[in-house]
């Protein structure tokens, strides 16, 4: 059994806050900033320039790599990490396009982060080759897959109602079809377990700031499976993909399988943040932590249901359909966080109407999700969300 | 006058060390170290999710991109940080390129850093249609931009040789060609005054880990001259290049001027480093730091030619015609260079054959480039880099 006890002890958790936004920014883990602390003192002030070999800042990309791998269900060699996620949704569907030329539809769906999307509308305009993203609604994306598809471009876990989508009938329903695919894990990652391989799935991305603990802007990844890892033309090709980069030669060789896809110079900071970051993963079960998950939600929509009944469930009743969160709707959803926020209980909006709140058992249990209930349901209760102040909008939501 | 004594104790240097590296990595300032405890500490532990408003971390990009501009001589609200500086290139050479859809020559030359026309040749062959990379030696840039040339792509001081090329002239030849510019400063900023604006340039981009002292890996920027920023469709359509990021609409419609160079998710941590490192470029002036950084050059060509005779100078002689480094060439040169680092000089080598040294005055004065020589001329004098050891080459040179 994962000691969830021990987990919990590894992050720093501000007093009086019931943290329900892991599933946007992760908190703190204390090794994170330990690491921080070595790196800039012992690393970048020690060492240099010499970083880069002795304390294998170049080889980080890879090394932290295969850890996340594991915890997707990828083989050692398939992962790299680096740049946004934004930038690994560019990288990962221009290659998938030219594996698929003739076609030119890229499925996607409206559940999709809308960065994705955006992101893929930029490299058809780029192209200018008369592909076509085709939106549909999440319940139609099996349908709507059909020998005109190149690319199936989905989130696997909807980042406004954590509806889940099952990646390996649509992947075998892609592959049946003659499409890719490419699959976004944001939300997934560090949530519930994942099984690239297994799923058979093309090409997969991911951030590490969410359920990974990675920190603000903490950096990308990418899976490329091995059988197309070698045959990908890398539409990003820096230097850092080339087959030697220290060679400083003017034409680009792309380097072998998932090295490929590194691009520029990685973000060290970053990157041993999150290094640090996944020691909390040492010695979890994720069907230990998918089965806490499960509970802590269903408990959080029974409370909410039954004592706040002007809330209304956005996210599907059956824990095994959704990722680690739980939406509820209200029109006046972004006062009503705000008012959240302010008695210590953060989620999060999502327009138009959605609270959201992430349920991750690395660090919390059922006294927070009790705790959480019971300050909604005064706010609730007592229309304390009713002030002009709490209808203010911030930059951020 | 600036004060070079004052700027020195800001930094970091390990005892021992004489570092003319700065060119490559700048060393750790001591405000970068406190500033990312900090921003660990109080902000990411105690703020959680709310830093992107409370700490102002969703802003950073765009505030540090001010401080960015002021020392490459452009306006206000004409800079942003993020990516890599090879995803930079891309994202300005795609949409350079939209400006000018008639032409077909990128035109660059064979001192630009081989990652820059790795880029050029991963959007131009995702493009197909038929643009070229045109690559000609420096020296003959000036008389290859005629009326195909798209883009004028080059990087304004060579890596290897440190070469500076004449922005201003070239951009004037570009636009009476009917091209426009893309300028990387990788090697300038920091290094020797800018002046986009003066200069009319139309894009530029640049690192910031070299002579801002960012850290390893820090983010990168860009710059688009304010009568193109309305006007450009950015290729890399991330949602923070958004008009509206927050509404999460399902179409990309791009931000106002700069915002929307913007990409994804800030990388918070190195964007605090960087930050914090700008704050030893307050009270500098950028044409004292030009005439001191000449005299070092000059001090440390002429000792070595004095003292080194087998070591050919791999650098323009006159100092206005270069940046702020200095290579000799010698067929030995990887083997001479970890001598050098043997004995705590730290250069480094660009293969062929140059080993390659930065002079920073923030923080390298002339007992430190005497220092170097004297070392130099002794592993020269008595062969001391002709061992096995020396010639085993690392992962990064």
């Amino acid at each position: 059994m994962t000691d969830f006890e021990k987990t919990r002890s590894l992050f720093y958790l501000p007093e009086g806050v019931i943290y329900l936004d892991g599933n946007s920014l992760g908190p703190l883990p204390l090794a994170a900033r330990e690491r921080v602390t070595r790196l800039m003192t012992d690393e970048w002030g020690q060492l240099l320039i010499k970083g880069w070999n002795k304390a294998g800042w170049m080889t980080m990309p890879r090394r932290i790599g295969d850890r996340v791998a594991k915890l997707v269900g990828a083989a050692e060699g398939t992962v790299v990490m680096g740049d946004t996620l934004s930038i690994k949704v560019y990288q990962a569907l221009a290659s998938a396009l030219e594996l698929v030329p003739e076609r030119k539809v890229v499925l996607s769906d409206s559940g999709n982060f809308p960065s994705d999307l955006y992101m893929a509308q930029g490299l058809i305009g780029s192209l200018g080759k008369g592909h076509e993203l085709k939106i549909v609604e999440p319940e139609e994306v099996d349908a709507a897959i059909d020998e005109t598809v190149a690319v199936v471009m989905l989130t696997e876990v909807d980042y406004r109602t954590g509806r889940l989508h099952d990646m390996k009938a649509l992947t075998e329903k892609a592959h049946a079809a003659g499409a890719i695919t490419v699959w976004d894990l944001a939300h997934t990652a560090g949530a519930l377990p994942v099984d690239l391989s297994g799923a058979d799935a093309d090409l997969a991305i991911g951030c590490t700031y969410k359920y990974l603990n990675g920190g603000p802007g903490a950096p990308a990844f990418i899976y490329v499976a091995p059988r197309h890892a070698d045959k990908l033309r890398p539409a990003l090709s820096g230097w850092l993909g080339h087959e030697q980069p220290f060679a400083f030669d003017l034409g680009y060789r792309p380097g072998s399988g998932i090295d490929r896809m590194r691009v520029g110079t990685p973000p060290i900071i970053g990157l041993a943040a999150l290094d640090a970051a996944l020691d909390a993963w040492d010695g979890v079960d994720m069907a230990d932590l998918r089965r806490q998950s499960i509970k802590l939600c269903d408990l959080f929509v029974a409370e909410v249901e039954k004592r706040c009944p002007m809330l209304n469930l956005g996210s599907p009743r059956d824990g095994t359909k959704r990722g680690s969160q739980i939406s509820f709707l209200h029109d006046e959803g972004y006062a009503i966080m705000q008012a959240l926020i302010a008695r210590g209980v953060i989620g999060d909006f999502r327009a138009p109407n959605a609270i959201r709140f992430g349920f991750t058992p690395l660090y919390i249990g059922e006294a927070e999700v009790l705790g959480a209930v019971d300050i909604l349901e005064d706010i609730m209760t007592n229309r304390l969300w009713d002030t002009a102040e709490y209808r203010q909008r911030a930059l951020v939501t």
